[in-house]
Order: structure tokens, then C-alpha cells, then sequence
């Protein structure tokens, strides 16, 4: 079954971000979609494309979100360019690499800066966050090891989400936490990118679907709780976080 | 013992480099550097900074050339933001993150495109470029391992190694491979900071440095190994290189 959410009609009055001096050929106003089509194939999670989802949420970009299932998966992976998702295909042509993609969607809605200087700081936190992911992404990947049993994985997995809890997330977060005392979001007065891709890894970490991970691991931070909470009252990321709740 | 190197200059009337379409603030002319000082502090190796150097270079903007040695590197360490290099420095500024870095110098110099399409095929090769160096990483960690001796090291690492020349090397460069039977550079006819990232990888797959990965690596992929000879002829690269060769 490949959901489809037709986007961007999400976006409306109660808009209340304010966004960055956009690109000459940016989307004109909130609420408004770019004149190519666009559509995002990814599985039925939020994985590393939710980021490039919420954005063009929150830029009011429309767009496809189709969705392929675990099963459907097979028979897919050898029609994509790298066998990868995501995949961002649009005006006939097809895209990968969602961080690409997050650059793309940031210059077209002015959740990215145009003035290079002003990106930088954006990109640096987006590089921070990276770095953070790389350190959890092998606890990840031992699920997909087959020549291990579920129990040697969990065994496998155990001392590196302690590593994680107890070493990465104080170390990276603190970082964070401290950028939320000195601007109200990240790199500024203005939502980012940057933002849009730290919400989704605060919400993967707090979601306590990682063992090992307790979903209290953002209590010690509270600048980044209260980000985590304004960034999903923003309408259009309430409304889409609604849409994608399992019935 | 920091060497310092006063870039820029290289940059001549020799230049061969068309650059893309630049950004509104992007220097005016190649062997012309920004008024802002530039400073980028690493050690003295390639390693994730050569290729904002290289592209540095390419661009014709000048910069400090800052190389701490591995003994400096303790008493550095504390001062640095997030304990890392690079560092770089501009206007009493402090930022890191190579990948943000070279997206500066990308933007600075035209070695990026301004329009966000154009740089979606940029960034999606500097991805895929990214994806393979995640492949190489985990062997190189090893070697900070301090659980274990030189030669539990060098029995963990080879089966790494392997993998990566006979499976990752193959399907990653394949990749590029067939970007450059197609164009000129990997993302069409001009140079762009795609081109200067995978020289960089290219330059130490086939260095000979990475115990089990043979130099002649690059042999069954000739598009890669032209386009690598290409690259390091660009006068200002070729000027660089030797400049950084152990006296």
C-alpha cells in the first residue's frame, strides 16, 4: 500500500514562521507551491526523510509524499539510482541524497539563507547533528546483520546505545541546548533547515523506540524540550505530524 | 611546528577553470581574494580539509594556511569549539564543519551553483561521496582504539578493508565512473566543489596509505583516473600539491 498525502494545502492563515531572505526564485509567499510537481518517495517512516518533509511543509512547497511498504521494497530498490531512498523526483527528472534534497527544498522556501556567510552558520549545526548521527547509526545497522541472531544483536547493541546515552547525547545536546540559551532557534531568530533536521533527530531520540534510549533523554536539556515543542506547534508540522499518526 | 602557507597567490594567469554562475558577493575574478581574511586551522594532512584548501585554491581565494602537528594538538584541542578541526576563522569569527565550509567557498568562488537546481546535483554527488568515505571510516577509527594492540588492530581492520576493495570501491566508483562518461565533471562541463570533494577521496583510495587498498584502485575505473590527472593539473592544484609534498 504507498500512501499519498497531498502536501501543502496544510499551509495556510495561521502560518507563523518567518523566513529567511529567499532565493530570487524562491515560492513568493507562505502557502503558495512551486510551479514543478514534486514527489518524494520513502518508506512509511520518518527516517532521514521527514526532515525534507517537514520543510517543504513548513515552506508551503506541495507536494507528493508517497510512501512505499517494507514489502513493496524488492521490487523497487532495482528501478532507483543507488538502490536508496529517498528519492525526489520532479520535472521527469530523479534526485537522491536527502541532505541534498534538504539544501534544495531550504533556498526554494528561504528555510535556508541565500547570503553564504548567514548559511554557514546553518550548515555548521546541520555538520554537528550529522556527526551526532554518525555515532548512533552503527547501533542502527546491527539489525540488519544477518549472520547475527536476535539475541546476539541485543547483545551487540546494548553497550553502544549506553555509549550513546550516557557519552553522545550529553556531549551533542549540551551543544545544542547551549545555541537555544544564546538565539531562539539555532542559529537565530529564524527557523532553518538546521532546525527543521534537529527536530527530527530530537524526536527520534525522545521516541523510545531505540533500545537503550530512554525517552526522558532530552530532560536534562530544557532549552531543547521547548524547542522540540514549538517546532511542532508550528501549524503546518502539527497538522502534518497528525496525518502520519497510525490509525 | 605550524607551516603556513599563503594561498591565492598561486592563482595565475594560467587558470584554466570556467567557473559557474557566482553569487552576488562571490569574488569578481579569479587570482582576486575576498576582502575577509580567511584562516583554516588542521593538521598537516589532507584528511576532511584538503578539500576546502583545493577549492580554496581553485577559486583564487587567499587564506592562511594554519597546520598543527599531532604533538600541538593536546593544547589545541580545548580552545577549539567542538574539539575538532577544521577551524576556520574569518572577521573574528570561529566556524567549523568542513562540508559548511566548503559550501562557503563553493558559493564564494562559483564553484557552486546559485541556482538551487543546478546545486542539487552538486550536493547529491557530495553525498554519494559521503555515503562511500561512511564505508571507510569504521576501519580507519580502529587505529584510536586503545583497547587494542597493533596487531588485534591489523586483524580487525583487513576483513574492513577487504570489503571496502572489493564491494565498496566497486559499486561506489562505478557510480562516478559512469557521472564522467557522461560529462566532463561530475555534474556537467565545469569544475564545481563535487569535483574538488571526490578528488580528494580519490587521492587517498589510491595513495597507498590505507593498509588493503591497493593503489592501482583506481585501474578499472579510466574515467576516474583521467579526471583525477585532470584535476591535479589545474595549474593552481598542481601549484598546492607541491607545495604540500614533505620536504
Amino acid at each position: 500500500m504507498a500512501a499519498r498525502i497531498l502536501a501543502g494545502a496544510l499551509a495556510g492563515a495561521g502560518a507563523t514562521v518567518v523566513l529567511n531572505d529567499a532565493y530570487p526564485d524562491a515560492i513568493p509567499s507562505l502557502g503558495l507551491s512551486r510551479p514543478k510537481d514534486i514527489k518524494l518517495t520513502y518508506f512509511d517512516i520518518a527516517g532521514v526523510a521527514d526532515k525534507v518533509r517537514i520543510a517543504m511543509h513548513i515552506g508551503g512547497m506541495a507536494f507528493e509524499d508517497d510512501r512505499v511498504s517494507f514489502a513493496q521494497w524488492p521490487s523497487i530498490k532495482p528501478t532507483t539510482p543507488n538502490g536508496q531512498l529517498p528519492l525526489m523526483e520532479s520535472g521527469g527528472k530523479r534526485y537522491t541524497q536527502s541532505s541534498a534534497m534538504l539544501q534544495l527544498v531550504g533556498k526554494l522556501t528561504g528555510l535556508q539563507s541565500r547570503d553564504p556567510w548567514a548559511a554557514l552558520l546553518v550548515d555548521e549545526v546541520i555538520g554537528l547533528d550529522e556527526d551526532f548521527r554518525k555515532k548512533v547509526a552503527p547501533s542502527v545497522y546491527v539489525a540488519y546483520d544477518k549472520s547475527l541472531s536476535a539475541r546476539q544483536k541485543k547483545a551487540k547493541v546494548a553497550p553502544m546505545r549506553k555509549t550513546i546515552a550516557e557519552e553522545d547525547i550529553p556531549f551533542y545536546f549540551s551543544r545544542f541546548e547551549k545555541k537555544l540559551e544564546e538565539n531562539e532557534y539555532l542559529t537565530g531568530p529564524k527557523v532553518t533547515i538546521a532546525d527543521v533536521q534537529f527536530l527530527t533527530t530530537v524526536r527520534w531520540m525522545s521516541s523510545g523506540i531505540l533500545d537503550g534510549i530512554p525517552a526522558t533523554c532530552l530532560d536534562p536539556f530544557p532549552k531543547i524540550k521547548a524547542f522540540k515543542e514549538k517546532m511542532e506547534a508550528i501549524p503546518e508540522v502539527a497538522a502534518y505530524l497528525e496525518s502520519t499518526k497510525k490509525k
